[in-house]
């Protein structure tokens, strides 16, 4: 007789289907755009340039997995014309099935941002940079959409050249203003990273800076935890267990890393670590589990784009169904009796079991393609779009030339 | 001409004085004692092994220097009565001239904190931990010392092996009736550290956790910064100017490190990092700078300690004097313009000017020797204690035999 | 239909019994007894403090396993009298069923090793290190072991300090006259490690300083690899196969770590990069991997000695399995064709694979208890010793106190 | 008296004047082009953009410091046309009086490089990659140029999908091929880097892999070491240590970084480090010090490219000349007596000197500006450039859109 008995079987099964029955992951319209590193990009024929290649993009991935329904949209590049273009996109909703997520500013890539966007000491940049975060705002309700999800990239490169301290007054002012200006259904998201595009220092650069300007903002902002942006070494659970119980955690953007914000993607490089992260939204509380928004961002420089996205949410939801394992009740009792070996095994158990079998029932269950990579491949999308778009897609740039 | 004319020189050296006046850094008892790693200790004869010898040291150390009057203690060490231990301790402040500093619970070393001591699932480990910190409140206010620090070892090793989120709350108890039995004068200062002695994860992780716990713990708990608890790559001024933002900076436990918790001497790897710490003190408001105690927490296991602790002061003395010769209005003036070259070359201007010669000027002038360290080694103390100590001083005990 | 049919799963069942009959991982003596960090041992009742009780503990462990017929010995510890000393260790051999496996010099822990034992300035200590050394030599001959394995501690912990540079050709003296003592069966493995127990430059530092001594040592001298010993973020198994290629990879030590060299459980933080090395491992050619020492090195300051060392067996039994399932040939068609999403899913499908039921089977076949972990747990062998011995076992010493 | 008595300043000024005749350090040509992160390029009106505006720009660096006296070339953007670029290149350094300096090719920004360049599995590919080599040594021997500096981006971003292994042999082939076409007077330099822009793992990842491959290639290959190249907390003045105990150091690429390969200005981080390193460079025997070439690799992002530029060679000769004060003798003897403190401070003591009055007084003898970075703000060099260039630079492409 194996472990897992008849009834143990049956029980996981119950587990993982409810588990991935409530598993909802948001893919980025960047993530089917041509990306690369300040080395150059290498080129996808088949990568997307238009909004509406996007949400072709996303469509598809949504089709195969039916875990993506929302993609995330990027106002300077999804939508040049500001809340002109909502229209737009109303029409793409509708045509390709996936719904508007995550509204994301942009306050990185105008020139005018070189010494900051909402910390820049300038009055006037500052004003400018809200006038857009204002703007994305007004995009977001028009498009029923509730997060708006800031990644503010200010910085300075070397010591002595910024005052840290006086740049916080003027965030804090610029997001108070923001969040002044959302609707009732809405949030803002604030996101940290330690560092680049800025090498000395990162404005908002740790989980308690983003809460402290979140709290300061209003009820309304949560922080956003990007697996990648972190030391080495953090303990990223960890962060996730304080934001859930300050009540302020608004959701991830999932990828992974071995160095930097190498944005690869989730699980590649360290598979127990999203286990444990998925473990501490398993274990808590269903009204808090309902105000985490994921969200994947990643940069398949060199994978092809689709098939890297449809392996990502084919990862979590691998991942998602082991942590859904655990027997939490077990695993509290081994824990406060410190029995560790035990508690440890209880823990990881659910890890080593094999899901995929499970999950393939489901699939097959809910309609969907059984093994969503190989039904990418064999659907002939990629070389449909590929023959489509080809010819417009550039060549590669490097920041160096 | 050089580049500081001579009304520039005396604005340098009256700049100095004024610093160096109002620069006290306060010694730990334990950098006199014999230390080591998990490998073993290196014994030196001259150790101080009795609070006797460690005052007659730090007494010692201020004679030297003039800039290090009080003493931090160790409870478990240095008052293994409890508060019966007072009335000796205030002979020996008499004796040696030094007053006792910032009082240091011990929740790390006893059988009974194995698992952890105020995050312990047991509710009566936790009572006894809780018991511990009150005593230490009390020999606080019987000693007249401003400050409990709290260093809290406690984490566990393996993911799965505890629960992160519930020992949270359990410290949340601890540490509100510690606040509460706080006199008026006294302050709690809360420490953080990412990893050692626990390995996976450590329940005051950094300065974000740290934050949380004190403010939940009530108005008088401060955050103290280890400048060698951190991540690799954290910019710890920022951190600095964040706290000193939020009103929630308590003091320093000055040390150096390259890798991990190194408690190597001050500046003795990145003497710049302790020039821009000193910088965001030095910028900050006098009252806030009045919140901030400088104390010294390093581990000599190789350096004579009486000769470490003498560079320690005398180098943190030279750094917080390039610091206090930053020209604050032309600085500010640069940055706010992002003339950034400029601004730099203003602010490690100050770094690179050599101070020495007015710091020794100031030290004639204020009745001190000239070359503390020349002075000690001329002075004969070291060759003294060693004799009457050296029979006292066991061989090395490695933590692995 | 399951993704491995019946066929599919006989051919794994295949592959991880030829693996596992020819896994080999050795234990340490020292991973039996009571160690701790420099804060302080949590010290265990039924810990082994004598060399028998350290046979009988790893006897145990074999027993229980069938995969760790050898025991590390370390001569301070273990063989206090040196080669007077072999005549015991035969007879526990004897005893207790296991056999001397590696022999470890201790150059770390003697005082006059305060500034360096075979990189150390003065020649009359460089001296005392290499009689220590020949004496290993001797003693490793004696046991008919094959292995010394060499953990130079040495270094220093303030830059200006020492000269690396000298200190490098001290170095090779003493490691070629250690060298020229070998016996034909005999070899020495060369460890690094960035640092500690020093803190500023450690002079084995890395794999490319290990090599370079081991190959000026002479041609019985290997690179031994330590998990724990890099630095954060990187790639070990990159190492490994670079050690592979160029012949000189003598074996591991293995432990696992999140921040610095933590000696954590083999697996518990990244399971998947242990699966990783191992497919280096299985991947090479035959005559290569028969070169490669396995052993654990661990130190196990919470969790219960015998429970985390048959724990860490089986694990590393688990993940050598999971290796041994990866399609060598497929993979390498799909490496080179550069179809990296396929390349990918192709080893970690291996990953993925739940190799418990197999194993269990496996140890049945090889009439060993199905489940190591509870046959301890029932065996009563801890209660025993923990009885016998836990008078002996002194209370925790701190570093500090 | 004080510390230096007139006899040691003048000795102080001596050792001085004697480095700063011999130090050189080389400009790159990319260093005044506009360059960025990932996400944007802030364009910088008076960026060079042609070749004979880099030569411009590099002879204006020159001529203000005296010490840059060559430029990097990089070989497909500056001599798109390869070697029959060479005349024009010749006319650049009459006209602007200063000479290539090391060939730079590019292996990295070609879509066919996708998988790599020398390590691509492809044999074609490599094919291509080996002939850009060997027509970088055709130029560089054309040009009368010493080195041929190869940085080798190769690598991959997930486990799995290429084989680490066989890439070696691939890159040990094509290395050989380009040594053997070297003339007589020239050398190949093998950079190592751990990431970026491959994320999991880079061929050539550190100074223990370049040196393999140098060695294999020939003697005249040698090994280059990029200061932003290496792990957190790797002790880079060790790796200079031992690659001058090696023979094997052929030069530097001089840059500074907080976290990652930030490619900031000299010392702006962390100037103490480049203190030990060029220590280690200044006490290394004269023919050794000979071997090794000084070139700056900086991306100025923010500050102004010629600012920045002439900053960084300032930078380096005061750091050089400290370096150089220090008292070797000495420093041996207290170093090799154990007698740590002391050793350090004659160690820092000489970073801690004040050595700017001294340099400037050196440029007045040898005709220099007293002040380049004021006489570059005072000279109007960039303000005619950026005139002059400012309608041809574009606008900002960040790898995203």
């Amino acid at each position: 007789m194996t472990v897992n008995g008849a009834g143990a079987a049956e029980r996981d099964a119950e587990k993982i289907w409810r588990a991935l029955d409530g598993f909802r992951i948001e893919v980025p319209s960047w993530g089917f755009a041509n990306t690369g590193t300040r080395f150059g990009k290498f080129v996808q024929g088949g990568a997307a340039t238009t909004i509406e290649e996007k949400f072709s993009d996303a469509g598809q991935v949504n089709a195969l997995t039916g875990a993506s329904p929302t993609v995330a949209l990027h106002v300077l590049w999804d939508l040049p014309g500001g809340v002109k273009d909502v229209a737009t996109i109303r029409e793409l909703e509708k045509k390709y099935g996936v719904r508007s997520g995550s509204i994301n500013p942009n306050l990185f890539q105008d020139q005018e941002y070189k010494f900051g966007s909402i910390a820049n000491p300038s009055a006037e940049i500052r004003g400018r940079a809200l006038a857009h975060l204002l703007d994305s705002v007004e995009i977001g309700r028009a498009l029923g959409s509730k997060d708006v999800s800031l990644w503010i990239a200010d910085g300075s490169n070397y010591p002595g050249t910024q005052s840290v301290r006086r740049r916080i007054e003027w965030m804090v002012e610029v997001l108070g203003a923001t969040h002044a200006a959302l609707g009732a259904d809405q949030r803002m998201l604030v996101e940290y990273k330690p560092f680049e595009p800025a090498f000395y220092h990162t404005d908002i650069a740790d989980w308690g800076m983003a809460l402290e300007l979140a709290r300061r903002a209003g009820p309304k902002a949560k922080v956003l935890v990007d697996t990648g942006h972190h030391y080495q070494g953090t303990n990223i659970e960890q962060v996730v267990a304080w934001l859930l119980h300050l009540g302020a955690l608004g959701g991830f953007h999932f990828n992974d890393r071995k160095y930097a914000d190498d944005d690869l993607t989730l699980g590649s490089i360290d598979p127990y670590q999203v286990f444990r992260i998925f473990h501490e939204i398993v274990s808590a509380r269903e009204d808090e589990r309902a105000e985490v928004a994921f969200m994947i961002d990643q940069s398949h420089n060199l994978k092809g784009k689709m098939e890297a996205m449809v392996q990502t949410v084919v990862t979590a939801q691998e991942l998602y169904a082991k942590a859904a394992l655990i027997d939490q009740v077990r695993l509290a009792e081994l824990q406060d009796a410190c029995r560790l070996v035990e508690a440890e095994e209880c823990f990881r158990g659910a890890f080593w079991q094999d899901v995929r079998p499970i999950v393939r029932e489901w699939r097959v269950a809910r309609g969907l393609p059984v093994d969503p990579l190989k039904a990418l491949a064999e659907g002939g999308y990629v070389e449909r779009v590929t023959q489509e778009r080809s010819s417009r897609n550039a060549r590669s740039v490097s920041s160096y030339a």
